[in-house]
C-alpha cells in the first residue's frame, strides 16, 4: 500500500517561540514529496525532522504571503541549487512571490541548475490547480487578511482491480486491460460503450487531506472539506480570545472543531498556535468538547492516513 | 567596566548542515546591541542563544546580499513589529535590500510600529558609516563575488580620567571638568589653549573588533584590521581546497591566519565553514600553524574583549 502522510515541521503562528517553528508541513503521497507552506527555517527543519526529504520535493504550495508562511522559500530554493537539483520544482503561490524570487535569485549571482515552474493562485473561487499521475490538488478561498488559499489533496489510485467476470462477458481482449485498470471505458465491436465502473471492482476510496491556514471561521469552506480523511484547520487562539480571533481573521480551536464536525471529517489537526501559549494542551481540550477526533499537529510528528 | 563582546549565532557557509547555522553575530558594546549579518533563522537563534537580546537590537550590519548572510532579516523585522518595538532600527546594507524590504513589508498588510533607517553601503573604498556616543563603525571592501563589505567596530571610551595636578596648575574651574572628561580642550583666561591630553590621564585603548566575511585572500584589508583586538575572517575551506577557495572567492583557515598574523591582531576567530566538514577542528589546527591565537567561532559562545 502506498503512503499518504503529513509530517508537521512547524505549528506556531507569526512570532517563533517556545521552541516552536512557523508553518510548514511535509506531505508524502505515494512516492511524491510535497511541501505545504514554508516559514523561515523550513530547510533546516527538513534536515532535522525524520521522514522528510528536502531534496526530493517536487511541489510547494504556499497558502498566502505573510512571512511566517513563506519566508523560508528563497533559502530553500538556493540550497537546492547548491545541492545541484536538476528536476523542476513546481511552486503554487500568489503572484507577488514571483517578483520577490526574481530579485533574490538575481542577487545569488548565478542561475539555478533546475527550473522553477510558478503557478499563480486564483484570487477568487476554487480551481483544480495540480493534476499529476499520483495526486491532484484543488484550491479554495479562505477568509483572512489578504488573499489566502486552502488546499485539498487527493491521491489517485492507479491500477483498479479488474472485474474478470465482466471482462469475459464482454469479451474484452487482453490488450485493453491496462487501459481499463487506469480508469478507461471499453467500446465493443458492436460500438457499445461499457463504463469503467462495470468492468472494475469497487476499490478503496482515494485518501484526502485539506490544509486551511490562515482563516477566520467561515462555513464557505465546508464544501471543500466535506467528508475528508484529515483536515488541518488553523486554531491560533482559544475560547478566551474569541473576539481577538475574529478581529485578526483567525480561528479558535473550538471554531476549527465546529467546522470539522459540520464537514464530517475523519480527523482534525490543530495548529498555528499563538506565541502567548507555552503549552498547547488547552487547544486540544477545547476542540474535543466539540469534535472528539481533534489532535494537536505536534511538531516532528507524522500523521498517516490509512486506506480503508 | 563596560562590555565588549561577540556572541556567535551561526558559523556555517551557505547550506545549513551538521546542526550549524548561517552567518550571524551578536555584538554588545557598552549597553548597545548590534547584529552583524542575519542568515535565515537568526531571530530564532536570538531567542535560543544566551547573552543575546532580539528586542534591544538598534543596529544591523549586512556584509553582502548572498542568502546565507541576509535571508533572516525580513522575519526579524516583522517579529520586532509584532513585539511592538518603537525605537528606530538602523540597517546598513547594500542598496538592493531596500526594495526587497519594501515589497515584503508591503505584503505584511500593516505598517511597522518603528522606523527603519536604511544606510546604503559604499560599492568602493572605505568610509566611517556609523558614529554614535558609544561606538563607531568603519566599512571597507572585501574581495568576493559581488560587492561585499567588512566592518571595523571601535568603542568610545567616555569619561576620561582627569589629571588633577594639571587642572590645579591651570586653575580649571569645576564647571569645565565634564567637558574635559568627554575629550574637550581648555582655554585659559589668558586665551591659551591647553590640549585635552595634558589635562587627562592616559586611559585604556578603545577596544576594536573587525568582521570580514566573505572574502578571498587579499592584503588590501590589512590597513583596516591592523593591530585590532579581535578579528573574524571567514575560512570556508582548509588547505586541501586552496584552489577551490580562490575560484569561489573564499579563504582557507591558513590564509585567514596569515592575514591575522600580518596585521598583528590580538585574536583571530574562524568561521563560515564548508558544509562538507562535519567536525571543524581541522580549521583551527591549520590556522594555528601560522598564528597561534586562532580560535573556532563556536556557535553559542561569547567572546569577551577585555580592556587593557
Amino acid at each position: 500500500v502506498s503512503e499518504f502522510s503529513i509530517t508537521i515541521l512547524g505549528n506556531n503562528s507569526a512570532i517563533p517561540r517556545h521552541g516552536r517553528h512557523p508553518s510548514a508541513q511535509f506531505l508524502k503521497i505515494g512516492n511524491q514529496s510535497i511541501l505545504v507552506d514554508c516559514g523561515e527555517g523550513t530547510q533546516k527543519r527538513l534536515r532535522d525532522v525524520p521522514k522528510t526529504n528536502l531534496f526530493q520535493i517536487s511541489h510547494i504550495f504556499i497558502s498566502h504571503l505573510h512571512g511566517d508562511h513563506y519566508l523560508g522559500i528563497v533559502g530553500l530554493i538556493s540550497s537546492l541549487g547548491l545541492m545541484r537539483k536538476t528536476k523542476p520544482l513546481h511552486i503554487y503561490a500568489h503572484e507577488p512571490l514571483q517578483e520577490i524570487f526574481r530579485m533574490q535569485i538575481e542577487l545569488m549571482g548565478h542561475a539555478l541548475p533546475y527550473e522553477i515552474i510558478f503557478h499563480p493562485l486564483p484570487l477568487a473561487g476554487d480551481a483544480l490547480i495540480c493534476d499529476t499521475a499520483q495526486f491532484s490538488v484543488q484550491t479554495f478561498q479562505l477568509d483572512h487578511r489578504g488573499p489566502t488559499c486552502g488546499f485539498r489533496f487527493e491521491e489517485k489510485i492507479s491500477n483498479k482491480k479488474i472485474n474478470k467476470e465482466a471482462l469475459e462477458k464482454y469479451e474484452v481482449p487482453i490488450e485493453s486491460w491496462n487501459d481499463i485498470q487506469q480508469g478507461g471505458d471499453y467500446t465493443t465491436k458492436d460500438n457499445v460503450t461499457i463504463s469503467n465502473s462495470e468492468l472494475t471492482l469497487k476499490g478503496p476510496k482515494p485518501r484526502t487531506y485539506a490544509y486551511c491556514s490562515d482563516t477566520k471561521y467561515t462555513e464557505t469552506i465546508l464544501p471543500f472539506i466535506k467528508g475528508i480523511d484529515t483536515v488541518y484547520i488553523e486554531s491560533t487562539y482559544t475560547d478566551k480570545e474569541e473576539k481577538l480571533a475574529a478581529e485578526r481573521f483567525h480561528c479558535t480551536a473550538r471554531q476549527a472543531a465546529t467546522l470539522a464536525k459540520k464537514a464530517g471529517v475523519g480527523r482534525l489537526l490543530l495548529g498555528h498556535f499563538s506565541s502567548r501559549y507555552k503549552k498547547v494542551d488547552i487547544y486540544q481540550k477545547e476542540a474535543r468538547e466539540v469534535f472528539s477526533h481533534s489532535e494537536i499537529a505536534e511538531e516532528g510528528k507524522t500523521f498517516q492516513i490509512e486506506l480503508w
